[in-house]
């Protein structure tokens, strides 16, 4: 039993950077066939919003675990019929052992971790994304060794995946660099957060300039444009976005070295070209798959298997 | 084996007192932990209506038995496009090892029992809601120590609910009375089959008058004015069902240490007030997570595991 | 491992002779509980149309077969986000160890299988289905004793199952005679495929007479005259297809230990009567049974557990 045995991840600050550092090495142990567990448990998986990546790699690192997982559609569950979340929270307590939630107010997520003594895992708010940051910081390891000092260029929408990036690059001593457009940026709240976790002042910087943002940059990392709910936003944002679209020529810019990253899914010839997405930088075949063993490591410390 | 083995449950009074007392007993074992089994079984859910905890407790109960679930959304399978019952229920017969079935008609559910050899478990028709009352029986003698001879007080519409705890009630030399608006009263015929079980007359009481009805009543119990599909009277049953709210007034007027059920979920302000469910003597969530014990019980007693 | 292991099934003929026979012989054994296997995998199932004996026979065969199964609904999937499935094929390769599709288009199914290291079963397509085709290869040799010189009529619609037959019926030494109405014959290049296959001329028929179609035959067989997806058209195809209905004064033309097969869900009183679905030639749920059987065989060849 470790710190983790029994929390809660709602954000990824969540976790200080030596609890960041047990799921990490865990994830790399469990990739790696070093560790494995065997453990009936049941995994809640309660989804407001699609998801292929996160509900399928949550659910083979459960079962990969020795447990199971329950697939709680929200459409067809009570949850939509207008109970109250505190009544839910405790009924979904008294079954599972560990609920992972995606869904869009941070609050909710919050509501469901103050009525529930299982660990509740933010599978993505409108405010975070931790798990993917946990996945984006196994595979910078991978490819450097190390993820102290290391730079990481995030181009595109502030959203989510920037929030945490901010926090959790920080935490683990890089240097997070957010290139947007005026009006795009992370959300202000978090980037105070982040300054103060910073030991040095260029550990955070948000800027608008994505070519200057991009110097020696060792990692590049991009998101789709318009997240779930902003569809119709598509069209007038790509304008404004097309600057910080990850192409060749931006990438010649960063280190010789630089890795690129994409949460997915991607739109080719928007936010990332074919050519880079596809080509011998690309770890995001990587990153798709550490999902699975981050969050295996994740499960396995909440549960305090570990 | 015993007498359970590879038997359906349609209706609560399928089960002799003996044999309810057999599945209440292995749920308190398991629900201490001195029993558990493993068995490789597979349970399917055909649920018609929307559930939470029905779905989620049952799919547990399963995992923790060592088996596998498969949820047969109705409206993804050929079910969905017309097949006769006795086909579908010939088909999976083939591949599942038991049954649990949510849907409208009692008739449909008996008809799945006729056309397959595997166990099928009524998990909540129109005309009774069997596993319900395994849950409130176990509930209500972990507080009382005994069933026999405890009074309880249902309160509000003369529903599924309402009637599987009039048989189960009576089975189990429980005193069962039904406080209701006229007109809504349980099905006539359960209620002349309680009345035929009972071994006293006060064993069976239907009444209109919710305050006489909980006079030295040990458990009050309600549940939701307007059930699935009824939806649109809700309005219209509010002061019909007001007299049968259950308040601390008239939590006042039963026993001193009654304890209050519902079946959940609820609506504070209508059946039951916040203070009444958040109160001191609810069991509420005792009995939510008995759901889980009670069908893990049966399954195994069904199944031939014990 | 066999020469199965790792590989893909997107047509019948994708295996030989040899490897069809591996893989009934293994369901034989796995039926008989004469082999058992503890494997912790997982199969995703996509599936872009309905199906209950699809759906339930796999996940119950891999749940048999020691593991786990994920039900990718695309509808709360990515993929229903036009997602392309280049890359939705190289994320699910990275969690699952096998991936069953039911969707229209061959060329999808290739695609997933061509961008995918995993095997990749069609669990049905618009050409083919070829897992249906197994099961049936299995039923007629627990009636014969053998599948070599067994003439087999398919009767109606020359659709993906009429196709399948056809090629898996030749590879196993089959007469395969196809009886249906000018303009609904089977996909001429798997006509012309399964003459290529043929030792015999006589092997394959294509023909519009039914009676003479089922002369000396052995194995009647049918399916539903519109297939999901041209339920617009059933009412046209009724007078179309009505000569090639099973009943009893077409059976009685065929050999008199003549068996009957429909892979369902069938249309009483259209393409076969109730008489003789119910009757004592038909094996018609023997041949649901073995969908399980004989795709638990074929994913552990697949996986590469035999």
């Amino acid at each position: 039993m470790s710190s983790l045995t029994n929390r809660d991840l709602l954000g990824i600050a969540d976790l200080n950077p030596e609890e960041i550092r047990t799921v990490l090495d865990l994830a790399k142990d469990l990739k790696n066939g070093e560790k494995q567990f065997n453990a009936n448990k049941t995994l809640g998986l309660l989804f407001y919003k699609a998801s292929t990546r996160t509900r399928v790699s949550f659910s083979v690192a459960m079962y990969q675990l020795g447990g199971n997982v329950i697939d709680l559609n929200p459409s067809r569950t009570q949850v939509g019929r207008g109970e109250p979340i505190q009544d839910t929270a405790r009924v979904l307590d008294c079954y599972l052992d560990i609920l992972a939630i995606r869904t869009f107010a941070q609050e909710d997520i919050q509501k469901f971790a103050d009525y529930s003594d299982i660990p509740i895992i933010n599978a993505l708010t409108d405010l975070e994304h931790p798990c993917q940051i946990l996945a984006d910081l196994q595979t910078i390891e991978e490819s450097f060794g190390t993820l102290e000092d290391i730079t990481m260029t995030y181009l595109g929408d502030g959203n989510n995946v920037a929030n945490s990036l901010l926090l959790g690059g920080v935490l683990m001593g890089m240097n997070i660099r957010i290139a947007t457009a005026q009006g795009y940026e992370p959300n202000i709240d978090v980037v105070k957060q982040a300054q103060a976790l910073a030991k040095k002042p260029e550990q955070v910087i948000i800027t608008n300039d994505a070519k200057q943002a991009v110097e020696n940059a060792q990692v590049l990392y991009t998101d789709v444009w318009a997240s779930m709910g902003q569809e119709e936003e598509t069209a007038q944002r790509v304008p404004i976005f097309q600057p910080y679209q990850i192409n060749q020529s931006l990438l010649d810019i960063a280190e010789d070295e630089a890795i690129v990253l994409h949460c997915l899914p991607a739109y080719r010839g928007k936010e990332i070209t074919e050519e880079v997405m596809e080509g011998k930088q690309s770890r995001i075949w990587d990153e798709a798959e550490n999902r699975m063993h981050a969050q295996k490591a994740l499960m396995a410390c909440l549960l305090g298997l570990c």
